[in-house]
Formats: C-alpha cells, structure tokens, sequence
C-alpha cells in the first residue's frame, strides 16, 4: 500500500494546559461548594494570559551547531521562535502547569527540529553527538511525569527533536493484523487511518487526543480498553530506534526465543536510547459493537473480587475499572456530572465489551449474573456517562488550579494479594504528608487495569495549594513513593518514570538493574545525549 | 506455607541418549523399510556401551579452586568423578549425541557443584569470577542447541552449576495465582507440587519429563498447550537472579511502566548473564476437562488458515497444532504409531481444549464447526493418539540413530503473512544442502504454536547418515538459518540460541543490538565466566 497520512494538520494543544484550547472549562457547581467548605481552597490562580509573556532561559546553542542542524531538516523545520520553545519546554503534569503559572525564568530547549524522515532522525542525532547536545524526543507533549524536563546543563545546548512530520500508516497486513505506523501519529489521527481500513489499534488512554504512538511506546502507556485490547507494549511486535551510534530493529515474530527481548529493552525507555521511527503494532477489526455498563457493588474489596474473578477465570470484559467509596461519592468516573454521586453509594464499576454484537450481548448476560452473585446492582447510564466523559478528567484540573487547588493523579500497581496492602499505604501517605503540611487533602482512587494476577491503583488528590505548590506537591509525592516501595508495588503502572520517579525507580530496579540500564545507555548513546536527567540517574 | 519439595529424588536421564533409560525403544516396523529404501540408510552406529570407556578432556581446574568451591557446597556435593563429568558434559541435540558416538575425546566440565541456596551460588559465581573459571549453569541438561557446550579454553576450568537441589515450591499465592518456585524442578515434579495444591503450570514442552524451570525460563520455552496458557516467558512474572556481581530480583507486578521490562532481560539469556535461583510463575486452576481432537484438512494452507482463525477471532483453544502432508503421511503426531497413516492423505491438525468441562464443550462444538466449514474432517482417535504420545518422539531419535540415521529437530517462526515464504525457504535449504551432499532428506513439518499476529513451524528432517555426520548436519544447519533469516524468520521459536544458532543470532540482532547485549553482560559478568561461547559473540 502507498502510505496514508492524516487529511489535517495535528491539532495543537493548549500551551497552558490540557486540551483543546477552544473548549471552554468551567468547574460543576457542586464542586466549588466542596473545594471552599471541605479542603480550603480560596486563592485562585489562573493560568497565564499570554505566551509571549513567559520569560525562558536564553538560548545557549551555538550559531554552527545551530546552522547545522537547520541544514539537515531545512529551515522551515528547524525553529527558536518563543513560541516553538513553550510549547516543548515541558509536559502536562501538574508541576509542569504550576510552574507556568509562577513567575520565573522557565527552562525551554534552544531548538525545535521536525526531521521527515529516519535518516533524518539519525543526521540529527550523529550531529547532537559530535558537538555534544542534548536531544529531547517529542511526541504529543503529554507526559505527566516530567519526561520533558532533561537536565542538559553540562551538555552544549538542548535540541527538542519533535517526531510530529514521521506520521504515516507506513502499511497494514491485514492477514498478520498488523500496522507498520510511524511515531507521530496521534491516537485519533491513528484510529482514522486505521477505521479507513476497518482496523482499530484498541489503544485509548485518557491522553489520546494529543499523545503520539511513539510516547505510548516509549513510555509504556496502557488505555482504558486494556481488559480487551492488552497494554500498548503488548502489541508492539517490532521496532525500529534510530541511536547516535546507529540503527536498531526487533522484532520476526510475535515470540521468539532468540535471547532476551530487546523490544522490551527500547519499550519503556522513554527516549534515552534513541527515538523510535517506526512500529508494527497488531491490529484488530473495529468491533460492531461496543457496550458499557455500570454497577454498583457494595464495597471496594467485593468490587475487587469481582474485576479479578472476570480478569483470571472470564467472562473477558474489554473495560474493568472500579472506582472507591470516595471516588464513586464525587462521581469521578463521570466527570461530566462531578458532584452528583449517580450509584448513592458503594462502589462504582464500568464494564465494557467490544467486538461481534452475539459476542458482546453473550459476555455481558454472563459477566451481569457474576456481578449480580457478588451483591452488584445496575446504575442506568453510568455506563454510557463513563464513555461521553472518557477523555474530560484531565480538562478539570486546569479549572481547578485557577480556582487554588492543588490537584494531581498518581497510580502504582502490584499482584492481587498485595493490593489492599498497597492502597492503604497510599492513601495514608497523601493524606498524612499533605494533612501535614497543613493542606488536608480528598483522596479518590480506582482500579483501572486489571491482569490475573494483579491489578493498578490509579489515585486522584485534591486540596488547597500552599504558597509553594510545586514544593507541596513533591513532599507528597515522595512519601507516596516510599509507601509504593515499602509495600511492595510499582512506582508506575502506566505513567513512566521520566525525571519525576527516577529516584524511587531505581530504588525499584535495585543498583545491579541499573547498572546493566546504564551500560546499554553507554552502548548506544555513548555521549549521553539522549533525555540526560529522565528515568536513568 | 512451608517450602514443598519432590517426594522422590529427580530421575536421572539416560547419558547417552533421550529420556528414561530403561525404556525400551525399537523402530516400528513400518519405519525400517522407509529409511532403507527411501532415504538409503545402512549402516548402524550404536551408541556406546559404556559410561567409563568415554575420553575426557584432563581436568584443568587447580586444586586450591577446587577446594574452595567445594567449601562453598560442601564435600558431597562437588564432585569430579567420570560419571558426573558425563553427565554434564553436553545438552540432547543430534549432534550431542553424534558426538558421544564417534571416537575421540569429549570435552567434560572438571568439577560438577550443586550448590542449596541462593547464598552459596552467588558464592560460587563470585569465587569463580576471582580465579576466572567458567561456569555453566546446568538445569534438565536437555538443550538441542549446544547450550551446554560452553567454551573456555581462554579461562581457568570448567565448573557446572548444577541447580538440582534447588528444588521447591517456596509459595503459593493463590488470590494473584502465582507460585514461588525454585529453577531445579523439572516438569512433573513442579506439576505434583502444584498439583496437590489445585494448580497448573499449563507448560508441557517436548522435554517436559527431564527439563528444568529454570532452564525453561532461561531459554525462552514454549509448551504444547501455548495456545491456550501461553508461553513460559508470557508467565514468569518475578525472578531473582545471582549474578557475580550480586542478585538481580525483578518484577514487583504483572505489568509496569517502570522503564524497560528488566524480566525480559533475564529471560532468554541462557546463563550468560546469572543463575536464576527463583521463578514467580503465573499458575492456572487444574483443569477439569481435557479434550483433544484430531481433524484432516484439505491442504497445509488451509489448515493454516484455520489455526490463523481461531487465533485471531476464537474459539480460543489450548493446543494448536497442524502437520503438513508429509509429516501427516507419516504419522508423526502420534509417535506409538509411525508410518501408518491415521488420515488418509490431507493434513492432520490436533486441536484441544482444557478447563471446565461446560466451557471445553462450548469451545470444542463452535470450533468443529469452523473447522469443518473449511473442509475439515474429524480424524477419529486422533486427539487421544497425539496426547499419549506427546513426550515420545525424542525416544525414537535414539533408536534412528542407532540404525543410521541422521534425525534432527529445528524451529523458527514469523507473521503470518511470511509463513508460507519461511516453509519454503527452509525446505528448500534442507533439500538442497543435504541432497548436494548425498544424502537427500524426508523433511517433515508442523505447525507447532499460533498467535494472533504469527505462527511457528516445526522441522523434522531425516536422511542417511554420512561418515561424518556432525560435519553434514551443521552444513545443512548453517544452510537453513540463512534460509531462515532471509525469509525474514527469527532463527528459534523456543529451543533457544545456545552455540548452535549464535552467528545467526548475531545476525538477527544486528551489530547494535548484540552491543547492547554485550554491554549488560559486562556489568553483571565483567569477568565473563558465565557461559562463554553461548548466545553472546
């Protein structure tokens, strides 16, 4: 096939927050009685007006470097415009916003360069190598980790490489379901391209709109459809990596026995071996039918017992997720009617089926009497409510920090039997660092992945931001680290690592582990040019 | 619970041959005519009579190494005698065995340890990495693909790490269902422990009498039931792993983000990079039914396509297997009863399903009736045949080769859409490389694992043996594994790399990525005593 490319221009996302820019945010009434009366928050603190106002670091690269480079891409696709360097300067967490909102000299890259091509991509890189610059890979901006903030202060400069041009559905193989895509690609402009052919990647984070094939790689993204569709670094089945010391792909078969799996070397590596160009991803056919229900059980340890009875023995669901008392109280899982609790207590559980229409109307009768034998009641419309507002969650949280919250998710995972270990550990953490430090916090949580073995927490937090939020915030932050380790969990199920879990994740991988992360580094990028500062220490 | 070891002490596997030495084995009658009429096989060359009478290398290892190492395990359990210098002196590939038929001197290990602990092999290894002596890690010592035949001449001596006596189920975590297991024990062994308690491994490879769980993790093993528990790899969830510079433990959940899956690093390295002292394996509830069929189909392309089918869009099954018109001619799927056709021409396919017994039903109903919409026809006692012969075809290898023939084994795998491409290419090399050198083959073929995205074929090839037959096999090897790599296969399936495969395995990976490898080998063995010779160029 000849290679498709999307019919538009990638949308941009707001510069100062998530989204789209256009769609107006405002918080639900209830929630604002609840923010003042329950957590304190009185100051607000918009976002800032203008871009051209944000003071950046001053660019460091030099001219020759700067010309070089320039020459590769050509000179449109090389820029150091203000607002070229914003918009690469950071990702989406919070820390990321709250920064833009104080004033200050905000760290921004020298150079923003869109190569077309993995040739491209390499002269990019043997460049940054020669003459010692750091290079920080781009794909829709979304991380939520602070996997854009290297730390290239010993290095000549810093090149932000963005892979938005590398956007092709390369080719589809429909006898083998797989995709060769290219790592711009966003999740819609992907699923377009895909539905054309009747496929579907199966892949839907709450980040889909902006995040990039390529991020879901390197970063080890899972989507909400993960029940069903698997992780995203399940179906990947090969690779391509441009490094500065060259090129490397993986990947003849599903499985192989031919050593250790260098796929799972370059997933998850989150941009510091090299930038990923192309992968081949299995595919499936867009299902007929699709079908969301929610119920009510009556606790979060039945509804737990629930999402792993469907995870090890059936019937297989393509969406398990099951929110806290807490969580089902504020109506979270529905975010278009934040405030109105719609299950009246309990726990709130979304079930989803996709595929063949028998198929579905079969696995939801069935998983219905499973539900209904552990005390679940059907909440009508929750499930449906769940799909309109599957993507709005990260909208509110601009609207809330105008408003003077501190809000924030986080989310760890471990194996069933440590899970309830694993949540009180958390919940405790948050509450006693935040209450501490004099900001009492609401805390929410849900399953949002389940695996017969185990399953992720994904937690949400709220509460008045103090003078300085960002300090705030990583107080908290490292004690909820610390509970994951002590109790034996991950420090992210499906966020990553970038620069804000590196400590604790080399707590997790132990020195040995890192060593051996480093050594490949050394192997490939031997200048360490690649994202200095993010996963690796 | 308390740690559960077998009840009886580990069987010893015949040292000149496959399996339980005092099974008797002959050649069916049918057989006896084919391999003199049809591929010109004369002259027999017994295996030896006598494990004394074998040449070995001198032991090299100095006395003080010696000495030290068995102050580590203790006297009774490092030992130099003839008979343990045998037995751990190669793996079971046809060249193996050729070997141990021919005149000459046998390369033996000097000292053979079996070490009780986690403590005393990371002991061993570092006391060894201080006096540069190799070590080969030494589990069922079933490998086909050399990989046990590690080179050291450039070290000190030989050592085998024999991991026998790390034998137990350590836990059993049955909300997570995952079992905490230790690398000695072999198949049925793990399978009783597992058993009493209500649990499956679900891994029944070929070898599943003698092999080890650790050896089945660290090279990468796929079982008969794959289609339906997976592969070994696909259920290790934990491991802990001595190196000489310390332990490695990974896995803190089924899935993370953490960076890139350190598991995948372990897995598949073949005892180049540690000794694996514990294994957190996913178990399966014992099924209740087991079911499995035999059905003829038209042609080898259409059975594919029904294996293809059923993997991609179910029923879900849990054995897969097709064989072509040769080997279905033959009747190899059911060894007890070769070289009479049990289907009348076409391709036989064995299809099974285990679990309880309402749903194997379902399964078995819906996936007849895929089956026979494709032209397929049930094979009566089939099915039966096949599972009381699955373990028995390695035994026949021995009685073939006492008869002189040259039988041996080989896998690859690759997408679908290459499938066809891979059979052909890798028939032809065998064809050609074998017939030039005068000895033209009967070249058998299955269909061995299927998944969604891609599938593995199953090689058995036959011809007369020449005066040197070691020589002629590996001529015919180098031949396939370039056919292989050139139809875009991935040169194992699930024998793994061993020696056999390492300079197409460098291929495969490419220069980079074996840097790569190279360079996490240095940090965890920077002496390089693990395994010299295997995987790793």
């Amino acid at each position: 096939m000849a290679p498709a490319r999307p019919s538009h221009p990638h949308r941009e996302i707001a510069w100062w927050g998530w989204g789209d820019p256009d769609r107006a945010r405002s918080l639900p009434e209830g929630l604002n009685g609840l923010l003042r009366d329950a957590l304190g928050v009185r100051d607000g603190r918009p976002a800032p007006a203008s871009l051209e106002a944000l003071q950046l670091t001053p660019v460091r690269l030099p001219a020759p470097a700067r010309e070089a480079l320039t020459a590769i891409v050509g000179p449109g696709h090389a820029r150091a415009d203000q607002e070229a360097r914003v918009r690469h300067l950071a990702g989406k967490s919070t820390i990321d916003l709250l920064r833009l909102r104080r004033a200050g000299v905000l760290t921004a890259p020298d150079l923003v360069v869109t190569p077309a091509s993995h040739e491209e991509v390499l002269a990019l890189l043997s460049e940054c190598a020669a003459r010692r610059v750091a290079v920080v890979p781009f794909g829709g901006g979304t991380s939520v980790v602070g996997g854009l903030r290297a730390e290239a202060a010993k290095l000549a400069g810093t090149v932000a490489l963005d892979v938005g041009r590398l956007d092709a559905l390369v080719d589809l193989d429909e006898e083998s379901r797989l995709a060769v895509l290219e790592p711009g690609l966003r999740g819609p402009e992907a699923e377009a391209l895909l539905g054309a052919r009747g496929y579907t990647l199966g892949h839907f984070p709450q980040s889909w709109e902006y995040a990039t094939l390529g991020g879901f790689a390197a970063a080890r993204s899972s989507g909400q459809a993960s029940a069903g569709y698997g992780r995203f670094d399940e179906r990947v089945l090969a690779l391509r990596l441009a490094t500065p010391a060259g090129t490397l792909t993986t990947g003849r078969a599903p499985r192989s026995a031919a050593g250790p799996d260098l796929r799972q070397l370059v997933l998850g590596s989150e941009g510091t071996l090299g930038v990923i160009t192309e992968l081949t991803v299995a595919v499936d056919p867009a299902p007929a039918a699709r079908v969301y229900e929610g119920w009510r059980l009556p606790s979060f340890p039945t509804g737990a017992a629930v999402l792993r009875r469907l995870a090890q023995d059936g019937p297989p669901a393509t969406v398990l997720r099951l929110s806290d008392e807490a969580e089902t109280a504020l109506g979270l899982a529905r975010p278009g009617a934040l405030g109105a609790d719609p299950a009246g207590g309990g726990c709130l559980a979304i079930i989803g089926w996709e595929g063949r229409p028998e198929d579905v109307e079969a696995r939801r009768a069935a998983t219905a009497a499973v539900v209904r034998a552990a005390g679940g009641e059907p909440v009508p419309g929750a499930g449906e409510g769940w799909a309109e507002g599957r993507y709005s969650a990260p909208y509110l949280r601009d609207a809330l920090l105008d408003a003077g919250a501190l809000v924030e998710t986080l989310e760890t995972a471990t194996f069933w039997s440590r899970v309830p270990g694993l949540y009180a550990a958390v919940s405790a953490a948050l509450r006693n660092s935040l209450t501490e430090q004099g900001s009492p916090p609401a805390i929410l949580c849900h399953i949002s992945h389940v695996y017969a073995a185990g399953a992720s927490l994904y937690f949400t937090v709220a509460c008045a931001q103090l003078p300085d939020p960002v300090a705030q915030w990583r107080r908290a932050k490292a004690a909820v680290g610390d509970a994951i380790l002590g109790a034996g969990g991950s420090i992210t199920h499906h966020h990553g690592v970038g620069s804000d879990h590196r400590e604790h994740y080399a707590r997790e991988v132990g020195p040995l582990g890192m060593e051996a992360l480093r050594a490949v580094k050394r192997s490939l990028d031997p200048e360490g040019i690649l994202n200095p500062g993010i996963l690796l220490t």
